[in-house]
Formats: structure tokens, C-alpha cells, sequence
């Protein structure tokens, strides 16, 4: 393929993902949605592993974990000034008004998930499912605190 | 955190996902839709790139075509059957009709990704640019054949 031939299929793509659009706060909020569906889609099998729904599964364990270990430091920067509305979003205004308190709950989101992927590349099924209970606790507190129940716009 | 309360914020957080609802078609939509969302932003730099318009930055290089090679196998089981409707889609209906094509388009972006992943962790600006130039080719393959331009509902 030539340059030129990629810059016009790049630049498609390109737009297509928004990826050009980078602080239009609709094309943001859809990002960051879009990086937390899935990373619960990632989560969601071990979950119900730690319930014993499934079977638990090392293999899926140790791939689910590195996925989303390679996911979670995308969303924060997409929380930007502006980004507050312009598509219907569950961001609590409490994301920009404490700052602070948004970024320790999130570097703890990101601490368990770090733990989590070192438990689980080599970790047994008991320490794994200790990790995978600290990191949903952590989802939680973020969520309760810096998620609205609903979709708002404004 | 207790099991019971892991399993009560795990829930919450596997349906706010949609990961329990696996087959229900607007979740598989939105699904394949945030990982293409996800990758594409993993590529738009390295296209930039490719085109001059940043410079060549070998670690995110290498840091996205990894990104990229942990997503790329995610989207197509999210095409299952009955999933061509449900919510706003690009998706052709070539792709339940055609399903030999697709596999075969989609494979080819598969192997893109594999060989530039490979290429990223090692290779010099050149030979990643020629990888990146048959990646972008594969995409626009499928997305040609594959997508619609506008977003359909039925």
C-alpha cells in the first residue's frame, strides 16, 4: 500500500474513530465508555468465577486481567475540562469539582488492577479471587461516588 | 470485602456492563462497537505517524500495536446470530449473508495485527510503516465490504 493510499484509508479511519476529534467532548465521552464496556466485559467472567457461577479458569483469568491492566489508564485523561456534557453520559459533575478525590479513587482503581494482574499470572485461586474482591470494591467505590444512576446530557 | 458484597457489586457492575446479557443484540452492538472505538484510537497516532504529521515515537508504537493485538479478537463473536439489528449499527448484512468473506476479511486483519504487534516490539520505523500500511489496508478492506456508511437501525 502506498502513503498515499494510507493516509486517505488512515485518515477514514481516523475519523470513523474519532481519534482526530480528540477533545470533542462527545467523541471523549464515547471513548471512555466505550474503554469501560470493555474492560466489564473482561471483568464479567471472573466475576462470576469468584461467585462460582463458572468454573474458575487460570487461563481466561491471566488473559482477562492483562486486557485490563492494557485498559485502565486510557479513561482518565478522556474526563477532560468540557467533558462534562455533550452526549449523554454518567459522569457525576463531582469528577471536575473534586478533582482530588477523583484521582485517588481512580489510582486505586488502577492499583487493583495492577495487583490483580500480577496475582493472576501466577497466583492461585484463592489469592486471585482476593485481588479480583479488592478491585471490584474499588470499581464500586469509584462508581458510587463519581457515576450517576442515570444518563444525563447536562 | 466479603464474598457476598463482592458478589452484589460484581453483579451490579457485570450488568451495568452488560456482560450478563451476553446475546441480547444491543449489547453485542454496543460491545464490538467499543472495542473498533478503542482500537481505533490505538491507531489514529500510529497513523499520524506513519503519515509525518507527529513524529515516529517507538514506545507508543509499540505500547498500541499491543493494545491493538489484545483487542483484535474480541469483536467478531459479538457478531452472533440475530445481532444485524437491535440498536444503530454500521454493520452489512453481507456479514450474516456472506459469512465466508467476513471471516476471511476479518482474519486478514487479524494477521495484520499480528504481524505488526511483532514488527512494534522490535522492528525499525520502516518496516512498522509498511506493517501499518498492510493494517490499514485490511481495515478499509473489511469496512468497505463490511460496513455501511451511515448508521441503519434495521
Amino acid at each position: 500500500m502506498k502513503l498515499k493510499h494510507l493516509a486517505a484509508a488512515g485518515l477514514a479511519l481516523a475519523i470513523a474513530a474519532g481519534a482526530l476529534a480528540q477533545g470533542k467532548p462527545e467523541d471523549e465521552i464515547r471513548y471512555r465508555q466505550s474503554v469501560m464496556n470493555v474492560i466489564g466485559h473482561a471483568f464479567g467472567p471472573m466475576i462470576a468465577m469468584a461467585q462460582g457461577k463458572i468454573p474458575y479458569d487460570k487461563a481466561v483469568v491471566a488473559k482477562n486481567s492483562n486486557l485490563i491492566e492494557a485498559l485502565i489508564g486510557l479513561p482518565w485523561p478522556a474526563f477532560g475540562p468540557g467533558t462534562d456534557k455533550g452526549a449523554p453520559t454518567q459522569a457525576s459533575k463531582k469528577i471536575w469539582s473534586e478533582p482530588a478525590k477523583f484521582k485517588h479513587a481512580s489510582d486505586n482503581v488502577q492499583q487493583a488492577v495492577a495487583d490483580l494482574d500480577k496475582t493472576a499470572q501466577g497466583g492461585d485461586e484463592k489469592t486471585v479471587k482476593v485481588a479480583l474482591g479488592h478491585l471490584g470494591k474499588a470499581c464500586k467505590a469509584c462508581h458510587d461516588d463519581f457515576r450517576t444512576k442515570e444518563f444525563h446530557r447536562n
